[in-house]
């Protein structure tokens, strides 16, 4: 990244040398991450960031249909970032019909929910890949197949009523696109797979989405720099308007030393995520096992099927925050609920969807490991936490 | 910048060490801009640069009164970037009534113009500090005082209307906030001041603006970083959703190093502003003076009213592209229009707007000087350029 702070500072939209120098390390940078989830260098938009792909997605997909916005259906989950449930509370706020699926105590959605919520009118689905919260892991590739049969559904049903009643799309009332046009690609499939990047299959067509979030840095990546892809045949509102950069989606002079560590990044992680996986998943594996043998602990999201870095566990009868200031002495940094919301006071929506009562939910806490991570650091954290949480407990006791 | 590309790479939302140290990093650039620009840390929002700060500004006033869209007027002129452009013409397309205030030859917007645009029903008034084109300054501080003194009379009528026919706002059959309401600040006043950042007073009390967009790309700082001054009262909606980062206005982990960057930049760019403008405000003076000896060679942009690295002029009967790629095997970097729609065939919106005729718009040409532009350089393109000028008319004159 360090020469294009520099050396090779020039706008990559200029068409004078330096601007030349630019752009084609971003064309090589779209190529390197378009291999990576195996789509078209073109179907690859670069943003600033996680949050805003997902807006890009969302909003972009709900935009063009918000002049008739009550006619049209939007699913989502109930342990999403807040990136996208942020997004689609303002939508249904905007008058859009709003499904959020619920999750099971392991915080994995039901294809049979899914099916079921799925209407002629349902214009997008987004569902996260990994939870950034408990490290659940969804089956994207069979709730794509739910949605592309469902797809297949509306197209056969649309081409036998044109043939019996001629325009089916004024049966809506509506003078905007309807949904269940012949060659309609709705409901667009849309992931967040910001989490995931790091440890999980990328490839698209195994994943089955039409539209799918990654960022930077969460793969060791810079911060603030993201990409969208989006597949070929789908049109999106942009979010701002300006420039023409990232073909008139994305305005704004082009991130070019995020956008080359962000690949580079990428490269990185997809080289030895393998590896990488089954080492963090064992380390995983032995804490889980250690930690559940406190006493009053639970562990939160799915036992197995959960990012290999991801430890989320419940302490009943103690507030997380305060596990997290003693264990930041010692230079062990832990979560409690998601960084993007660390000065709420609320309980995480994620534990609570999976059904923990708001008591319990405020002792939760994250372990996330990496590449850095060893087992002798795990030990040391398991060998000073469990007089933290006693210490704690009984402190608590005595205030009730 | 660099250190927290690595060593301090933690997420400032975090509470754990290493994210505090990213979080204080953060306050301290928040502290170096807002005593820059003379405002409180608070009213400064970091954003991903000049195109969303635009945008924020713009939509963050407007969607507010998005539900009655056809009862609100805006304002802006016919020379803004397309950052704010393109947002003025989105918003009018969702039913906003909105005014482009034309420009002069040198392509100052006049005052009185302006007075007679605003309206009872004005909410937001947008003009640039300096053009990104032809350099010229707009007088902030005077529009502000016809915008405030607008704004008095506004809430004088309604405390006489208040007083006669009890609630005023509801004349308006709007459920929407009234505009004219007695604690009003509409109209609001926004500049963008992008390119005038290196070279002109930031100063928000003297320029008497109630937002302001600033970027760390056209001051040797960063890409992808802005910040939008916002005026304590001001409320905005937000563009994107997600995390409570930037008071809720801007979500997504911070871009902490470049933000970093963009402060540092500010701060030296203000340490020479003086010396600096001075210094090339001479050469662009020289260098304007040769050009215009050139036959058939016109200036575009105030005279004197100009920014000090900016020259602008039209070669008649050439396309400024091919000038450029003249001036490009050289290594000398010069500009037709702006980067941002660089493969866009269209002759510039702002040559247009000071009223050069669409032909001779074609062989406009932007020269920019910086830190490292020195006589010697200016010399040297003075004694390229005649010749390749020269050459391209007899071809233009060959095709003709």
């Amino acid at each position: 990244m360090a020469p294009f702070f520099s050396k090779f500072f020039g706008n990559p939209s200029s068409l004078y040398k330096i601007g030349r120098i630019a752009a084609r390390a971003i064309a090589e940078s779209r190529e390197v991450i378009s291999a990576i989830i195996r789509c078209s260098p073109e179907e690859i938009i670069f943003t600033a960031g996680g949050t805003e792909s997902d807006n890009l997605a969302i909003f972009g997909v709900a935009n063009k249909f918000i002049d008739n916005a009550g006619d049209y259906h939007l699913i989502t989950t109930a342990i999403e970032h807040s990136a996208v449930l942020e997004s689609f509370k303002v939508l249904e706020g905007k008058g859009f019909q709003l499904t959020i699926l619920p999750v099971d105590k392991y915080g994995l959605v039901n294809p049979d929910d899914l099916m079921k919520a799925l209407t002629p009118n349902t214009i997008l689905v987004s569902i996260m890949y990994a939870n950034n919260e408990i490290g659940t892991i969804q089956d994207l590739g069979g709730f794509s197949k739910i949605i592309k049969n469902y797809r297949h559904i509306q197209q056969v049903d649309k081409s036998l009523h044109s043939a019996n009643v001629g325009n089916y799309s004024s049966l809506n009332g509506s003078n905007s696109y309807s949904v269940s046009d012949k060659n309609s690609i709705y409901p667009i499939f849309h992931a967040d797979a910001c989490q995931a990047a790091g440890y999980l299959d990328l490839d698209i067509d195994k994943l089955g989405v039409d539209l799918l979030t990654i960022n930077g840095s969460k793969i060791y990546g810079p911060k603030q720099i993201g990409a969208l892809y989006k597949r070929k045949e789908i049109k999106l509102e942009p979010i701002f308007y300006g420039g023409d950069q990232e073909r008139k989606l994305r305005p704004g002079t082009e991130n070019v030393a995020a956008i080359i560590g962000f690949a580079e990044a990428l490269k990185l992680v997809n080289s030895t995520r393998q590896k990488e996986s089954k080492r963090l998943g064992k380390l995983r594996d032995y804490f889980i096992m250690e930690l559940l043998k406190f006493p009053e602990t639970m562990l939160n999201g799915h036992p197995t099927n959960r990012l290999p870095n991801n430890i989320n566990v419940t302490f009943k009868r103690i507030e997380g925050e305060s596990i997290m200031l003693k264990l930041d002495k010692e230079e062990i940094y832990v979560s409690t609920g998601s960084a993007c919301h660390s000065m709420s006071l609320e309980p995480s929506h994620v534990i609570l969807a999976i059904g923990q009562d708001a008591g319990d939910a405020h002792g939760s806490m994250r372990f996330t490991m990496g590449k850095s991570t060893t087992k002798a650091q795990i030990d040391k954290v398991l060998k000073i936490l469990p007089a933290i949480v006693e210490d704690l407990r009984k402190i608590t006791a005595i205030n009730k």
